[in-house]
């Protein structure tokens, strides 16, 4: 597993589902910051499981404890160091899970690349456990955002088909991002919502699960973020996006709707705004030749229905080479688009904050 | 610009679209590799322009000169690097361009980043002109990965929302894939092809441009290659794919189709073939877990509208801070789709060799 | 701080000499090793602090916890997380020394760097410290190398100019370095150690301190390891060498002693013993071109004498701008070289055993 | 081989000594520096052989193109290549080592790593000859550093164990730096200069090779470049040092002459000048912590004796396995210390260009 990624800020991420702990050490960050512990814990509380009936019933409280890197309050400029205890491990639920493969998961894969050695216990190091640091670490990189006047929001775009309104791709207002973030669920039609919500209930009571895609705007971005060729946003931006797990389709600002445009018609014109040069539209997402214009950063993903479902499921029993029929008794999410949000977000953040951090030059 | 990207093989890209080379090195290939440089002579000719009326009509042999890496026929396992001279240039075109910007291109966005320093003819390396280095590269890894069997194939999936036939995402014939590779307009459904043509050839004689989507596929692929989280094999492809200009898109296996699907439905069901695990579906692109299950790999990226059209356009003049309209008198490609084919299999090809290295811990 | 590194095992590093928890990330291990725990325990007991009166009366046990990666005594294949809990802290030892700059530490380019915020107890990162998961990870390294006959072995060469006798460069027997690891005082000479420690006890009672030199030998290397020019082995044991603190110079095979010879003494001559090819001498230390050619790897570092002392020193007070003598009260090795010799190894182990990994590159 | 090396700025090296050409990729230079080619030609000749009796009479004149980043007389801030063909080759001189290999040299550990398939003329990558891509990227690093008032100079501290005067470790004059920049012989001591010179000489006479050692310092360098651990400005220092062909040894400031001092000696007391905090001495080279403390950062490498020499040598013959005699016949220089000095200058420029760009951590 290649745990560590970053050019500026190094984040290295730990950990397995039934493992002692997971967690998290951040290399890089300006020595001399103040963090906000509440912010940190409202977002880890955005992630964490057992909130309502639509997710897991798994009580983590994803208690973290800063073990470096961190004191009087405030960063020292070392590696800071995160760790976050397993405590609702339940492991007995998966013991027989170690031979026969879920379908959808890592299972197999992990099975095979690691030998039958990895801990398969919840899925390991595949679990989507992992993403609780990946939060912590948004959280983290949103704070230090936001002193440059930088501001990420996320909602569902859709659920099981049913659409959420479109974010303005012209730009949110703070405000309005401020308010989805607060969201147990956040949409901004919550009429939509409820249909949404009607549609995981329904998935749920079948035993069964739906998916759905985010749209994540970040706004105050500043232009000159990125490089052409192996730092575009964009790769930068998707090589995050596509770790975290379920994330199956990524397109920036209208994306594959872009392929059936006219050149006349995606092309974002320009003009001045008395000294400020500004683009009418913004239909490349805030993002050209790989770098971003000062429009807002815009981007959907599209997360698969999640692959534990309690319905019976044809599969393998790796053991004994045999075909079997697995019915997953656990607990799990019949839809983890909602927790997914947070996630995406801090990926985003984090990596808007390295671009950042990287783009200054100056001796 | 970050020019330097992989982890077992590095490659380092550099040039631009009007200086007097591009390149790339190679760092990290095998010694003793036997080259077939007419199979590298056809791949850089897929992508060279002027073949045809639907591309630019710039001449470009893009000859290049090995200059290191490579002796009596082999690689040496030194750093190996090949220049392609700029012979075409016609730099008068671009002179003035120098400070209007055109719309959808790494114009402004460049000339922000750099503070007027890049070199803005042609787009400097912005230019699409830096994907023959890529081809080169991949015409290098296709022929090391056809060693182990594994083989890159890909094809237009749509122009102007005319689209080809699909993929069977269970798997393509390899001569199948090799046919595709020897067409000029490379597409399963000729009659859909035809409609593209004729798509491409309305822009063109409206002055303007269209896009599409490209479908990619690797078969051959050994399981377990890539890594959970940060060296997904979605994550590393998806990094050099957004590397690509004009790439807006992506989506592995039924990507955003999959959102629409439960659970039930798009888990990809394993059943054993003698010995071996299969899988009945392949809704998930290859890759469980980040990692290879034996299955093709499978993705389609969504290509923009050529930016530069030669319908006047609203744009700013950079020097005196006006609005100003621009037509674009040069050569250009009413749709880069078909030349992006090459492209988008040689980053994968590459991507691929490099984490099949990877993949080797053994001592 | 730069907390990550290694090509295909990456090692991050945390922590502060008086935070919570010091601690490592092991990224890359091959998943189903069984680690030998005893093994592990015993390096760690080398390093300890407060074993006897030649180093400091800190009691530290340095009980670690695995947090990640190891499952059922096996590594997973996932990063592997040790955390050590810092015991024996006593804080307010080192509350004087926040504004008092100790000469010879990294008390005031730290403070510089970090613009005082850098957690100043105990030297906090800078501390040594910090060299016990470098131990842990030098640890699991050796019983890696082991399997492939490799065996790292180091000597105190000398204690304030008194020399031990030189390892012979044409290679040590493993039964011998077996005996020095279990050295209390690693010698060949048990005489000159006796001299020695009289030399640090002399030392110790004048309120002052000792450096010397650390010998360090890996035979069973197979020739091929490390690559011209970036990755010359060299290059790479010296950056990690340079990384444990007090080590001021480095010397492979003869060092210095080649600037004064001729070429042709210089050159070790090579001779056929049946099929295999030998050198006569072994001058380079083992690597020519930055490759190992199959002698034993050897090399000597230099350890500056420990800059905490009792003896009153001129220094400053950086909240008060003002000239100040400082008496450091504490508890301090008056010699670090016995203590260094596992470090040393440690870092030699991980090295060799990144490189052997880097080595294969077969697909 | 690993050619690629930089954290803010990398570096990518190519090219074998008779193979088309060599050459060097810069990424990460800021856009908009103008270049003084003059300066760099300069630099590049101090490198360059055949000026005197002293060196190789191969002559090249290595005369470069840059081929990309470089517009209108400034850096674009794209990647800047640098191409400098191979004029004078005389492969034929060297057809016949094809399986002799030459002692002291990278000619066997190449072919075992290799397998015999690196371009063995003229040692191929291995040749020092590389590193006239370093002298440039080092000349160019210079004139950066310049405009921060760092200023990088060397001298030959010892050839054959004869003796320069020393560097002042508390900071050599600008004026002092440049006249030895100017030097064909760059020593302190113009008499010890004739003195090596003879001894040079009369190794020529005698078919045989010297060694020696070189100083190198850096003023004007700022507090705070570097950091603890794998950053430590030794680390980064080291590691591209020992990358240059023939180093094998190193030490920063008093260096293993401080492993005999007691701490009283050895730490460099610190007073207040004004406001400013000052330190004694510099026996510490300028760095503590990792860390640079304002002072020069001071260091001397060793040099081992040119392994080409022409008197008889024992070897074997890798074809026919067998016990041989090679008199080698070429152009080789007695001694590589004159022409190593501005290659040692070169890569501490670069390192320090990089530090300082990473020491840049604001938003």
């Amino acid at each position: 597993m290649s745990s560590v990624f970053g050019e500026r800020i190094k984040m290295t991420i730990f950990g397995e589902s039934h493992g002692p702990a997971i967690g998290l050490v951040i290399d890089g960050l300006p020595a001399g910051f103040e963090l906000d512990m509440e912010a940190i814990d409202l977002e880890m509380a955005r992630r964490a499981p057992g909130r309502n009936e639509l997710s897991t019933a798994r009580k983590e409280k994803d208690t973290y404890v800063i073990e470096s890197g961190f004191f009087l309050g405030k960063t020292t400029g070392m590696p800071l160091c995160v760790l976050i205890a397993n405590s609702d491990q339940h492991s007995k639920d998966y013991s027989l899970l170690k031979n026969v493969m879920r379908p959808g998961h890592g299972d197999y894969t992990g099975r095979i690349k690691y030998n039958g050695f990895n801990d398969y216990r919840g899925g390991g190091s595949f679990s989507g456990r992992l993403t609780a640091p990946l939060v912590f670490m948004g959280a983290v990189a949103k704070q230090f955002l936001a002193t440059k006047g930088i501001i990420i929001g996320a909602h569902i775009a859709s659920i099981a088909g049913i659409a959420d309104k479109a974010f303005d791709p012209m730009g949110e207002k703070v405000e309005g991002l401020k308010v989805l973030s607060e969201k147990a669920f956040p949409v901004l039609d919550d009429v939509a919502g409820e249909a949404m919500i009607a549609a995981i209930m329904s998935a749920k009571s079948h035993k069964d699960s739906v998916g759905g895609t985010i749209e994540c705007m970040a706004i105050g971005i500043p232009e000159g973020l990125g490089e052409p060729y192996f730092d575009s946003v964009e790769s930068r931006l998707s090589h995050l996006l596509f770790s975290v797990p379920a994330v199956k389709a990524l397109e920036f600002g209208q994306g594959f709707a872009l392929t059936n445009m006219r050149g006349s018609e995606a092309n974002d014109s320009l003009y001045m705004e008395e000294d400020k040069v500004r683009s009418k539209t913004n239909n490349n997402g805030g993002v050209l030749g790989g770098i971003t214009n000062g429009m807002p950063v815009l981007f959907k993903v599209g997360i698969k229905p999640t692959p534990s479902i309690a319905l019976p499921q044809a599969t393998v029993d790796i053991a004994t080479k045999s075909d079997t029929v697995l019915e997953i008794a656990g607990r799990h999410d019949p839809c983890i688009v909602q927790r997914a949000v947070p996630v995406i977000e801090a990926v985003t953040a984090w990596t808007i904050l390295d671009l950042l951090l990287a783009a200054n030059r100056s001796l």
